[in-house]
């Protein structure tokens, strides 16, 4: 099979939203008017992003999915993205699982594959997502303010306990592996609630490094500090509602029997989470939650934005914890 | 240096017409109101793109040059691109030498470097190029006309040549390889001939896999055939200059000393020539000669549609030639 008749198969469709789709040497968006372009590009390589093992079908849901996730933290809409492939030989098993998964998801968000490149050479996949957001209305790292909340969405640390499950280093019962590795190969991009945010949250970042290293892009732009409290990491969202407490989320049951130190490294550092961490005004805790509830998405309350410079993790007890967390840079 | 470093250091600049640059989980534009967006998506890999030797400031020019030849079949003006990159490793004289060859071409466009990804894995790059046209006056590939002619942009088959030259089949004198070397390297996207023919052209595409079998694609979508002449194989653009013939251009004068056989193969289908192919009513003739000349740019005529199916290639006496061609396909 040559490389248009594999386009052809896989990844062309008839076009919806968009004037002109794959096929011709650019695809034709009609943009809505009065509307900003939101644009991300996330490039993923075997062995880097992900095993060769993985099946293709929740690859293809990754591959958009990281990308979606960008959407999300900026509050955009999505409405189309590219696809660039370079493949080490046409297998067409891999090609329908990966295109399934792939579109999908697209579908599930109304946003349609319109162009891209297929080649030769080593495994890897290049997605570039477009969405629309009103001007003004786009989340951006640079505006956290002194004294917003700090919230993170869903739960965080299980891909990093599904790759230590794999490393060896950890074991797990067949539903919390089934858990975490669904929560790693087919993350949820948290686009819903990233629209509903709009207007009430002041800045955002998905995190894909790890929480504290995310968190830490926002401190940086915004030139503010940001104190994290851990007693969210002392029991899953399901031991909090029968014990009566917020019913939030934050961590999972698997998370949550690890010892406490792990809990800290995997939750607040492990990376591959594509959840998305906010700040957001005191005044707006009510529409945050108004937006959680809207999107179906639990959020839980984490910190609050410092004037004083750096990021001070506390203990249960309010004390601030001397250790040091590694965030995921691709080149250190 | 860290992935974060990296950025910093070779790939961010000031914003200029984008409201949001790279930084942030995505870029933000201002699209202009009631225009189209057009976007094309490009991965080069090495090995089968590029050498590994080529000069890294050529290849930063050549990545972006090859997706701006997309926007340019469709008549798009540039505004903006995303670049993701896979590094083996981070070699700073490498990303100094790649990021001005880049951003110099960029530049000169008027194509502002808005977002993207960097990670580790085997050398790649994507980029996916933005361009605005005004509705309706895309070229498209599915609109040539029975009668329309069919022109070339500039010169076809040096790149061919200059791989013939490495290859070993082929040598050439100095200053002819330093030619065709630059055209494989540093091929010029013709941005300017691509939104002068809005209204004039009907269908066009730009030459990347070999003229006939990008002309193909034209042909294909259109429902319609081809004759292509070959006398402007007979000699280069200077030749015909001094021998009182139309001065348009064609082939090198590298590519004129050829032997026949190996003249119709470079030109026809020696591909990575990124010029445009493009078709336009007869009685567009001046308003053609008129876009080449305000562009800048030579065009040469070389045929002309037909409504009978298929694409016959004519011997210099109108007598078709009984040979094939083999167009250029990733996976063949």
């Amino acid at each position: 099979m040559g490389e248009f008749e594999l386009i052809e198969r896989y990844f062309k469709r008839p076009t919806q939203k968009a004037v002109l789709g794959v096929g011709d040497d650019c695809a034709l968006l009609a943009p809505t008017p009065g509307m900003q372009l939101a644009i991300s590009s996330d490039m993923l390589v075997e062995g880097r992003h992900f095993l060769s093992t993985v099946d293709p079908a929740r690859l293809g849901h990754k591959a958009l999915a990281v990308n979606l996730s960008d959407l999300a933290a900026c509050g955009a809409t999505p409405i189309a993205f590219t696809l660039a492939l370079s493949l080490p030989r046409v297998d067409e098993a891999w090609l329908a699982g990966f295109s399934s998964g792939l579109l999908q998801l697209a579908d599930a968000h109304g946003c349609e594959l319109v162009g891209g490149d297929t080649t030769q050479g080593p495994l890897n996949i290049c997605i570039t997502v477009f969405g629309e957001v009103p001007p003004g209305d786009a989340l951006l790292r640079h505006n956290a303010q002194v004294g917003d909340d700090i919230y993170i969405s869903g739960t965080v640390g299980d891909a990093r306990l599904a790759l230590e499950v794999f490393r060896g280093t950890q074991s797990l019962d067949a539903a919390g592996l089934e858990f975490a590795r669904l929560r790693m190969e087919r993350p949820t991009p948290r686009v819903a609630l990233g629209t509903a945010l709009r207007g009430v949250a002041n800045a955002a970042i998905d995190v894909s490094d790890g929480l504290l290293g995310d968190l830490g892009h926002i401190l940086k732009r915004s030139g503010v500090g940001a104190q994290i409290d851990t007693a969210w990491l002392q029991s899953s969202n399901t031991q909090r509602h029968s014990a009566g407490l917020e019913a939030d989320a934050g961590i999972s049951p698997w998370l949550a029997a690890l010892s406490w130190n792990k809990r800290l490294d995997y939750a607040l550092a492990g990376g591959d989470d594509y959840e998305l961490c906010f700040t957001a005004p005191v005044e707006q805790r009510e529409m945050v939650h108004a937006a959680a509830w809207e999107s179906d998405t639990p959020v839980t309350r984490i910190g609050r934005i410092t004037a004083q410079q750096g990021l001070v993790v506390l203990d249960p007890h309010g004390q601030p914890i001397a250790r040091r967390f590694a965030s995921f840079d691709h080149f250190a």
